[in-house]
């Protein structure tokens, strides 16, 4: 089952769940795809930095992502490939290709600057890995100081067979989306995926905008998948609701850094990791953090049941 | 009236108002000035990023300060005098603290990466305006690529005596407030106002991590004013619950950009500026987003009554 | 005498001469007009960063400008405006322009990221100083961050009709000299006119592959007249040969931030400066270096006469 | 045979061997294994950026290492095992070490800003890999935009045991050798081998600052061999004359990109390569490129007789 253009829905980020001392653990992966399942995703995407992909080893790479594909059957699975040279990636890219993956994310390295060395690098990347391999686009400027123009994405659309889905996550990013669309809409480039990640912040609009989903690791998945749902069906106020009771939970997630702790943390308290553990250099959240996160986790449980942790 | 590090409560950055076709519009500077002190601000900040500073000429930025200075009396005005050389930054610093500004605001220049630079850098600064105008750092990494640790803040507090107040925008952010007033505690530092910026995005828990008030342009600085007051007196679930009423439409503000123009446009639907117009390269709201704003004020005026516009 | 896209030969760049107080040293720029002009440079460029510009307030460069052009008749000036912001630079390139300048140069500021905002940057600039003012583009990248490709160059010149000439200083930027002049060989390009800076490091090959002159602020500027010279009546080893003999010292010279302080100390060894001072926050070459450099002066003394300095 | 802080002389930084077709030319690691050894290095440093370091494999890159340690018996092989995640940079650390590398170079990740981010950074990578590999810190900010000023490299030297010598190749960094030798004569630093990157531009004026050799790709390593040894026992003319006969070329390998197609170029017609091919994205210098370089080599040979290539 390969990505297309046609994806939709919702793409959680999948955390890499570790025990306290760093091992693997295999337990809470099954149960994260469980509940993954459980949630109606549309599919996942594995091994991105909510996925502390640097931090394994290649072999660690690999039966991670193995053991998602098994567990979340007919849901396309994406994988993270990013590396700072094509030799990795492509070994990486073909090795998981042959375990069922979907397709593969790249993200650009962050000394791309102009538009042409964004276009060469993603054909040479694409050449490399192999042009059947389907390619999901991170467009994340703030995390990867690659600013990638609209008419830049129409480019790598119309050159690239292989780019299916761009995980949109540029901020401000509404009219991208507006722009991208209006590309479509007159016929000067293909149809294309467009989920959104940012941590959610502004899927109420990005959906209006025309995104055909969401593709981040906030860690309520299953508003996500409720949000997207309603929208798509023009519930907007009934979907405006449920994301304004996650939003300062889901506002305090957008810290660089302690966002991912804070993600484990609630995943943790829901139970559906063991541990909420980061290989260094992350850590847990503090005391105060703690705190500060239980407390708009109980605000949020008087809206959302989902919420109520005990 | 200089500022000193006792400052705290709401200081609202002024937006610089213009008319449609460039010149600047001094009835919305009264309206403004009124409308803060209406509102129970503690002090003001002009010619910062939202005042358009780079877009005025000297003269046009010493007339500006001066009319806020005189509209809003007993209020500490502090004063952006940035600037990529000290010749034009101490022309300007002099002649607005001779009209009776209480302070100027600095901004690292983004070149500046070591530790030693930026304490060089603000050194430098302080002498070449003269040591005795008081002088608010502005920290905001996301915006001016400078980083500048809790540890280099307490250096420059200590060895620069002109530094009253830091406008805190870093992100993320908490834990920066949390470890200044650790320095406090423990008598590695003198004390330091903290005035937070960066939209707003963490009032509520910068805050409770012990800062002094707010020092951001979003377009109700009356919800500012009372969400300060409430978590001073510790009516935490209250100032949560109204700061939680605005969270959506605040966090639509934050975005790089268009941020400005939402600013613009709410002060303008609310009366206070006769044209939301901005001085070019900047632009008005397009027809989507007013729309989108429009709808986040109608939900919002539900919850605030200020927000009922019509 | 407007700047034109025929510009050729040696545009020096100017330091501004201070005495060790700071206050600007009127009779140094005289002694240094009638030495440029001695050389048989071309033009001249004054107020760019090796004029110290942002240390300078506006009347300063105002006056510093007036007195170049009046001690170098018949030379074209161009007059570095880069500024944060458009009021100030309008302000500053109509002036000198009143007083006789030919034009002016802009550089890039340093968050210009993608291909659309550098193209949008400059027709923004040179409709905000007026259309009729020739601009000279500062392409340095090393020192502003901003990568403009050939084609992003051919997008400007055809679009901006003030754009007459490129300080062309990008390294690697042999290819990049070449590909502009393919542009005008195939008609997709009109003529632009190409000196090249960057300390003068390349200027051997630069001439070779098409380039105007040279732009730059190497403190034998003599050696660079005679170069560009010989280069351009096809002697090519005479030129490399006095080249070679310089290039010890120009690449000392090539210490960003310390080859300020060489240019200004070898103009005072040479008796067109009454001192090597600079405006806080530069300095004078400490103890070590001094003797660095005369070590060089005194090699290059034995195969260039210029350079024997008593 | 592990590195320590003794090592000195030089250490030229190899390049990997392709054939066209992009595959390892193993006979050509043994010609430069035999020619290093023949010039007189002292030691050897594989997979830097002139290594192609990103662009292989795993076993590539422990294979290389692997032909090189045998090929240069007695002579210590640091090897780069700069990652960007700790799982991978230890797996080959420990692999190369087992193999009898005698250490390995770190480069910092282009997102460190401040000092303490710099300095956790070389703790955890030096606990990650194990305390007992020996570090070289590489010092480039021109390319990984990170800046180390002494004071911080003086910190990482005193704190973590494993680090040995810094590739020293900031710019300018002639006071920073300066700086470091005087805190160890001021006994706040223990002793730190300096060998000099950044192609060679400043060797001969490094030796003089206290540096204890070179370690870069210069096409001509022998030349640096003479430098170094004729700098040591004090001949600086004869050192000088050397250099100054090479820095025409040497210059024209300081073009960023450039660079790697010249050295290669070079090697290749000094018979130490069969190829001059680069793995993609890097490619091999276009038909006026070669011209210049046959012209540099060509005027080089009538001053050293090494360049004369027929």
């Amino acid at each position: 089952m390969k990505l297309n253009s046609s994806a939709n829905g919702v793409f959680p980020i999948a955390p890499t769940p570790f025990f306290d001392d760093g091992k693997i653990d295999t337990a809470s992966i099954d149960r994260l795809g469980d509940f993954y399942v459980s949630c109606g995703v549309t599919g996942l995407t594995v091994l991105g930095q909510m996925g502390e992909a640097p931090k394994l080893t290649h072999a660690e790479s690999v039966a991670i992502t193995a053991q998602f594909i098994k567990r979340t059957p007919n849901r396309p699975v994406v994988v993270g490939v990013t590396s700072p040279g094509f030799a990795s990636m492509r070994a990486l890219a073909q090795e998981v290709m042959d375990l069922g993956a979907a397709g593969v994310m790249i993200a650009p390295p962050n000394t791309l600057r102009t538009d042409e060395q964004i276009i060469s690098y993603y054909q040479q990347a694409s050449k490399a890995i192999g042009e059947n391999i389907p390619i999901v686009l991170q467009d994340y400027p703030l995390s990867f100081s690659v600013q990638i123009t609209p008419r830049v994405i129409r480019t790598l659309v119309n050159e690239i067979p292989a780019i299916q889905m761009v995980k949109h996550e540029d901020w401000p990013g509404l009219e991208k989306i507006t722009a991208l669309r209006s590309f479509e809409a007159d016929g000067s480039m293909r149809h294309l995926a467009i989920l959104c990640g940012n941590g959610g912040l502004f899927l109420d609009f990005e959906m209006s905008r025309g995104a055909d989903g969401s593709n981040t690791g906030y860690c309520f998945p299953d508003m996500l998948c409720d949000v997207v749902r309603l929208k798509k069906i023009g519930q907007h106020d009934e979907a405006q609701d449920l994301f304004d009771a996650h939003l300062p939970l889901l506002r305090y997630e957008q810290q660089p850094g302690t966002g991912m702790a804070v993600r484990k943390y609630v995943l943790f308290r829901r139970g559906l990791l063991s541990s909420d553990a980061q290989r260094a250099p992350g850590g847990k959240l503090n005391t105060i953090a703690t705190k500060e996160v239980d407390y708009l986790l109980l605000r949020l449980s008087k809206k959302d049941p989902r919420a109520k942790i005990t």
